[in-house]
């Protein structure tokens, strides 16, 4: 049987993640479509809307067969680390191919631009530095960096690397080359909405960034109903039913503040990503703001982008140290879920996986579950819902979804 | 002015605070009465039903004239450090005398049974470890101790030690002589209820232990009525009317469970009186208990008292480090409240005192503000009332109350 793989939060399963994933089969002609996604908390530092449990349910309902964990150290990780775990995990688990949606759309480019920056690697690195003393953020600084590659070898097809999907593909595409994979990259390119968009009415494919939006501010599911595979609406309204809340850090803010304000500044100091004296700032601030939006307004400045503080937020509410920041390759494939021709499969690659499979945490001994282990149970803890307090402790136990 | 002094908690102050504050004033003839108050966490490793402000106010109402906080890492302490850091303030306050309730009632047998053990320190402390040693837990290895002291010594009228209040009451006379304090320990015999009764509707008086237990199961104020002046039930009352809660560890178990969930077994480690490996058991037993009573259950063992157990618990709660446990004595006075005659007496004292005084801990260099504002933070996030919330924050800034 023919693999091929995908990486995603799906948060949630939307209509261009259904579109991506049939594409991704009919341009590798695979048998199964295999997700790596993340768990309880995405790679722009934030919760996600509702458990990874509930979001594995809605791709294999939506056509996926197989989805395993990101751990979550890589999931919460810079994007460069978070893509090489991902595509890693998914040659462990022998899929031929992955496919990732991007600006672009032609994989020569990828390939192009990673061979470009490796045989100038010095060059480039010199250029970042600069760049970054100069006052830049990093994501500038790579990028003007990349500029000046460009100027000293003109003529080349590559990549805009100030796309988010192209930065994203740029790393999966150079894991292969940096850990000698014979996993296959490709591309399609994206359609419909961008990133930021809000959702238009006349649409059918908005960003999963779009339909949260919609969804917090209107509190209402038919909004962004035509957007969203009927599967992914049956599961968001039954959490919501349940639970009366999606997680968001405006939800989880009175335990996020608890998270912070129990802490010495040299315990916050210890937490991942928590440096330059910021902690100082952090308990400043969460001690005067009563919500979210008032703390972040107050944290923000020129010098940490968006996503670098909510990192550092997300480690602060999960007891994530700099020190368990490690630079090990996952150790051990999570199985979350399967459909039938997912195990078919998983049945016929099982002796050659290049990592032990586990389908609980409860016999694995992998190095990463202690922090996933805190992940989960913290996540749901910032709920207020009773019901949800008490899943708290099932990741250790919970078997592998069978849809 | 002539002052006395009471060390208390005042959880909530009730017909029995009344009586022995009257007591106290007869007893010394003093003008004044001062009370040094515990915070919002309790010696018995508890929080306060409600915060310090509310219970301060309590006081002022009923007759005590200046209450001053005694910083936290003193107030959830041991009887010994808990005892010898009150005594150290009201001293520093140029307090005459201090009067506390035990169940001896004779001031005399306090000075023989410290002049006993401090003249037999060795052998004291020689039975103590011999009766660790052999499995008994701290309080008994004391009693035990105390016992083979006064078969050494026949004869002496010497305090029964295995009694609650006549334990602190013999730290706080200990402290006069080990910091050679000028201030006159007093006791009077105390009436109505022991520590551990409930409530019974012929009596005027019962334990605040007895109080928060009908509290807490009757939901209902009125049962516990009766014990209490009517100033005391207003602000219960107008509490609960704002706040629809008191606070225990069960109403606070789901952020204290994060508290414990949130860490590593090393960062639990670290906390003040997390020893011997019992961090393994804390994330074990917080993951699978779904309320703090079946917690306690599964935690308890005979290694450790339920006061010890709280203790810990409170620390991980407030994030109170083992290293700032320091043997350093209270550095400045933290006033909290006071009536016209109180601050007649402080105007009177002022020169004279032998800490600064603090009315505002923004204004303060003391080194325990950051411990209290940490504790005064987290307190508030334990409740489920938004109105709580905007409390968070307030302790920096708040000025003394004036009744």
């Amino acid at each position: 049987m023919k693999a091929t793989g995908l990486v995603v939060e799906h948060n949630p399963f939307h209509n261009g993640h259904f579109y991506h994933a049939q594409q991704a089969r009919n341009a590798t002609g695979a048998d199964v479509v295999i997700a790596v996604m993340s768990g309880n908390f995405l790679q722009r530092g934030e919760p996600a809307l509702v458990d990874k449990w509930t979001r594995a349910k809605m791709s294999l309902q939506a056509g996926v067969d197989l989805v395993v964990e990101l751990p979550y150290r890589y999931a919460t990780a810079s994007a460069k680390e978070f893509a090489s775990a991902s595509i890693f995990l998914l040659n462990a688990l022998k899929a031929d191919s992955f496919v990732f949606g991007s600006e672009h759309g032609d994989i020569g480019a990828f390939h192009q631009t990673v061979q470009l920056i490796r045989s100038n690697e010095h060059v480039y690195q010199q250029a970042i530095r600069e760049a970054v003393h100069s006052g830049s953020s990093y994501p500038q600084a790579l990028q003007h960096a990349f500029v000046t590659l460009q100027t000293l070898v003109p003529g080349q097809d590559v990549v805009d690397l100030s796309k988010p999907n192209n930065i994203l593909g740029y790393h999966y595409t150079e894991a292969c080359y940096t850990y000698s994979l014979p996993i296959t990259p490709q591309t399609i390119q994206r359609i419909g909405a961008g990133y930021h968009d809000e959702i238009t009415p006349t649409q059918s494919i908005a960003s999963a960034t779009g339909i949260r939006k919609a969804l917090f501010e209107t509190q209402e599911l038919h909004t962004a109903a035509s957007f969203m595979p009927e599967t992914t609406l049956n599961e968001l309204d039954s959490w919501f039913t349940s639970y009366r809340q999606f997680a968001s850090w405006s939800q989880f803010w009175p335990t996020l503040r608890f998270a912070i304000l129990s802490k010495t500044s040299q315990q916050l100091a210890a937490i991942a990503e928590v440096t330059e004296g910021i902690e100082h700032a952090l308990l400043k601030h969460a001690a005067s703001s009563s919500s979210y939006d008032e703390f972040m307004r107050k944290l923000k400045s020129k010098r940490y982008t968006w996503t670098r503080l909510q990192r550092m937020l997300t480690h602060i509410y999960t007891g994530f140290l700099e020190t368990e920041r490690t630079d090990k390759l996952p150790d051990a494939i999570r199985l979350i879920g399967m459909s039938n021709k997912g195990q078919l499969y998983l049945n016929s690659v099982k002796k050659d996986l290049e990592l032990p499979l586990v389908s609980r945490l409860a016999s694995s001994k992998s190095s990463f579950i202690a922090q996933d282990i805190r992940a989960s149970n913290v996540y749901y803890l910032g709920f207020e819902s009773e019901k949800l307090h008490q899943l708290v402790g099932h990741e250790y136990k919970k078997l592998p979804l069978m849809i």
